[in-house]
């Protein structure tokens, strides 16, 4: 491996790396499991910040990413590539998990578990000691990934169902990073460095936050993201009353169900002006 | 954002802008929204306005719309564009999606459940900080949204089902406006300005509407929506009695019992001669 | 609208209209639904005359019909268009629906419920205060309806079930027309003016009918329409006896059981010769 | 109509019209629905005939008979016709139901509820009043059947379950015929004139042949039919035993029951030798 | 007929005929129905031989062999042929049903429940007095099947399920043939003419296979197939020892349960070395 | 047979030989059945070692090796090969498998289950005595395996289910090898082979896996593979934790359930530091 892949100590992240505060030792997992040549499996809510932290560490060790968002229709040729045809021609176009093996990326599946399983299977071969990818449409042609390569695969556990999940043999090649919404400095951290948002306003929507976290709904399948907090401030920002923005951002997008939004919106109004 | 952008006030709207009188503060959450480049999930039952909501706030922000109504065979191809074979060369015809993000206007999925998950899916990194469209088929193209770009989805949730329901890392990327039917001094505004019907006649439709949907009707899954009873007014306006245009207009689409429509009849007649 | 958009008088009907005769206000609530710019819901059992009253209607007002029998795997192409290859270029081909669209004419879907969900919504914006038609695969050319221009759709509400229904938001863009087997004197018009059997004969057919319709047999989804009476008529004039005809054209594509056709034989004889 | 579509006196049958002995009204039935342009729906068990019967009034009514077997897979394009690519121009090809409608032809669709919905349902224009086909793939093409033109469908009402039927609207709109294996007399003429085996093992054949369809067996979803003791017979002449030939052709066939084939076993030898 | 296509007797069997040891009479049948141009219906458990007797039976009357194993995805164009585009004009290349119809020869479908329904049907107009092949796509050329040609189907009665089974209507145009395992003299000669294994060690597993098949085992949904048998003598030739021979060739393809493989251990323990 | 063919002696092995540790008489199976022409069937839990003892065997006979990771949509084409347009012409591209049987190769399908039909069927002709391979898209060619040609497919008997098994008629062709873990003696070698990772470490983490292997938790369905081992190895080398690799390698991927985990968690802790 070459010194570009050296990760720089935590004062010395360069200035173009999108800001991500750890929580626990999720960077450092990720960090070592990459310089292992070992794919990583994040597990985790929605909004919790899956995706920026993929973000954070490709740019900490300057690999290029390739996001992937995943969807039951997403075949291995979405991933790999497939022929154009061109002017009577045909041409191949790479996919992006191709482009992340030929440059040494990251490439990263989120919501992996929503892909089929032609192209969840097609990435084996890259994610144990073999480190290849078959492309078949090629005549076979098999790519040795460059150094630097780490497939990256991102998962709601809340919404596995028997039906829809990752295959063992898929899991097992994997190194496991489980992330939850971050605790209330974190957090802070997090808003105010996204919208400007800082002391009262933002520590109202942080309890707030925290508050519809520990509700014991049974109405609620997911509870108040990180991101939803950020809109809010956003809106608000935006000229909305807090209260409004709150309900918009938070409540409305959590239920269809009156009573839900009703019990949301009075704990909204205990919490913000 | 150029002054185009900027949001006139209400004494200030433009003549071409279609008429929406505002039930609560829908307008200002959907603009607020717009302002701070957040995606908006608008709920609400059929007919009741949705759709003319979001051509009034595109005509009021002078931005495009660009409108599709999704459809359980719709694909990421039909709202992100596809290749079209013409004389023997191939041509890449942008989809709606795609011309919305190059103009900066506002695309509106209508009934945005009934999508495929691809269609869905493909909208996700839009929706969140990266505004970003990624086209695989373009060669993995990454268009950044033009500024004005805002994704508006609407669906209604008396059809959900377990099936199909919107996502929740989808809902969750979104500014929630949960809409219903107007009040009565809403809708006979409505009702006068899209049919010239005013006075005792209008006054009975709309008591007409409210009392059916204060029905608490097993066999009715919907009720008497703003557009029936427009539809009502235009059929009398061509001719028909204000009866049988009721029966035509607003019992017989809501259900195909006969005792049902015999109840709604009943009420008709008792509302209209 | 043109004066060729006129509906001419009862009395003026051009003599090139098929005969149709009115049971109700079906014609009239067709009539003002056209000059209304509203699509209609024509809902009816088998063999009572719905495609004959459009082609009526369609005849008088003088505009051309477009009739579209649904099935399962219709598709939005099969509607709008599609792009056929010939000689190595190729050349987009109108759908019915798009040649009603420019030609001003009543395009009719035959038992829509049968199509699949992406071709029923490729109509809605037609089908309301917009009548667009917008087709993506001209590059989202959109075609404003001429005037003249109706949607009309058909279905048997004794087929629906929970899994093939029309969602609320198609029927409620629609006007409702609600028809059943005419009555005797008007059911005899029909017969004489099909075949022209009359007298005796026709009395006994149409008193066979109408005993058949009031039976209450479970075995029985549904009854003898007028479209087998006419068919009993007309082999009966083929030379057939009555009973043998009328157990070919009525009792045999009623039922397979042989009980069930035993009864309505019975019922056969004591009506016929 | 030409006089060549006049029906000649049973004792003027042509002598390459194959041989069908009729047991009911059947063939005047059928010929009489042929002169009123009325399509048939043939009902009756595998093997007592139906084909053989279709084949028999095509040919003593001189019209070309065209036959199709319907399966699970079959499209409106197999009936219809479709456009093939030869070198590098495309050539449209007339599916077996364009043929017969040019042609003043029957065509015969066996087996009708195994194709698909879009299969039958583009027969439905062909089977009432209008007598047209609409043919989408050449832009909308209409084709008035030529005279002589008629549809025939066969099915076997035993196998028919809740998911394949034929929908109600596709059977009113023909004349059906019952059909069920012959008589004794009749079945063996059937065998004289395919097999010429007659006297003794032609009589201990037809008994063997009456006594199993007598048979109240649950484990015999069908039985020993005219076609079975057709094969048995051929396969006597041959060269096997009769019992081996009956075994091999009757009991075989309908049963993988060890059981059930040794019950009809003890039968076969006790009729035949 | 020609000369070619009479079967030799016995002993005049030609020397490049595969060893075929009958059972019972399934030869004579098989070869009768040859001659009365009758397709058969092979039948039996996995390994009994049911390919073999074909090949022999094929190779004795002189005439080509074409086999399909049938698979779920196989459709009629994998049976008739297909159009393959090659440089830039198509060819049609036959399938191998139309090939045996060309040549006189017989097509052998393996397993055919497995085929899709459209395959299955395609072959009925072959299976009955007709003897034709309809291809549409040839624009619906009819091929008269060459004297010689005969269709042969195998499937194991011991799979089908409800939804996999042979139609009724395709199993009344065949003679059934109903194989089994061979008694032990006959797997004897079977052993010795495929692995030159005889005397003790033959003995030995012959008795070891015959005990397993008496084994009444729920948890065996099949028993050992002669051509397990045969495999275990070629490992013990390759220098296995018997046990272990005997363990991979049968129990382990078997069973996937430990307790059951466990059974079947100690049984090839009690027989073998 | 060549003699590039004969196996070497266990003292001779290639130094290129990726390095496999038997634990029983697994190799031997594998080579006699290479030597008698009879394909393999590896049967066992994911990560203990399938794919290391092909590889092993392959390099060991010194013949190419062809892997293919089965997946649900896999096809025949993905196997045999496909006709690619290139230019305006078309070029048949060999698939593994077609490649295995030109070169006298082994072709390992890895967890065939997940194969649809039409893939695990096209190989029955050559998993038995005929070792042909029949590619109907090149006009019926039938290609007889060079020899060295071995077929080898791998699965999990622990996921299989009702809807996703292979056929007895798939498993009665093949010479079955059950694998499991190895016992800790092989495990600790195979951990230094890897890692590197030697002594009281490398004991720890061999002790750790197989009491989590002993352990009986309904909730895993199961347990911690060698390959786990090997990782969690990798992780320390590269600076983790030993605690936090075992976490991440071992239990994260191993369930979502937080208690779970955490009972993983306390078992790593008290075997880790």
């Amino acid at each position: 491996m070459s010194e570009t892949l050296t990760m720089p100590d935590h004062n010395g992240v360069p200035t173009d790396v999108p800001t991500y505060i750890p929580v626990r030792d999720e960077v450092d997992v990720f960090t070592a499991a990459w310089r292992s040549e070992l794919p990583v499996l994040l597990k985790g809510p929605t909004g919790c910040g899956k995706t920026r932290l993929v973000e954070h560490v490709a740019a900490r060790l300057g690999v290029p990413l390739y996001t992937v968002c995943c969807h039951e229709d997403m075949t291995a040729s979405d991933l790999l590539g497939r022929f154009v045809l061109k002017d009577s021609t045909t041409e191949w176009v790479d996919g992006p998990l191709t482009r992340a093996v030929r440059d040494g990326g990251i490439c990263y599946l989120d919501e992996v578990v929503e892909a089929r399983q032609d192209a969840i299977v097609s990435v084996h071969s890259l994610a144990d000691h073999r480190r290849e990818l078959n492309i078949e449409r090629l005549g076979g042609l098999t790519l040795k990934a460059a150094p630097g390569f780490q497939l990256v695969v991102s998962y709601n556990p809340g919404y596995q169902s028997v039906l829809k999940d990752l295959k063992m043999s898929t899991r097992q090649r994997m190194v496991g990073i489980d992330l939850d919404f971050p605790p209330a400095e974190v957090e802070m951290q997090v808003l105010a460095a996204e919208t400007g948002v800082t002391g009262d306003l933002a520590d109202d929507l942080i309890r707030l936050g925290q508050t519809i976290r520990r509700l014991d709904d049974a109405a609620l399948t997911e509870s108040a993201s990180t991101r939803a907090l950020v809109a809010t401030a956003r809106l608000i920002k935006a000229g909305l009353p807090p209260r409004a923005a709150a309900v918009s951002a938070i409540a409305s997008p959590l239920s269809d169900d009156d009573e839900t939004r009703g019990r949301l919106t009075v704990l909204i109004e205990s919490y913000l002006t």
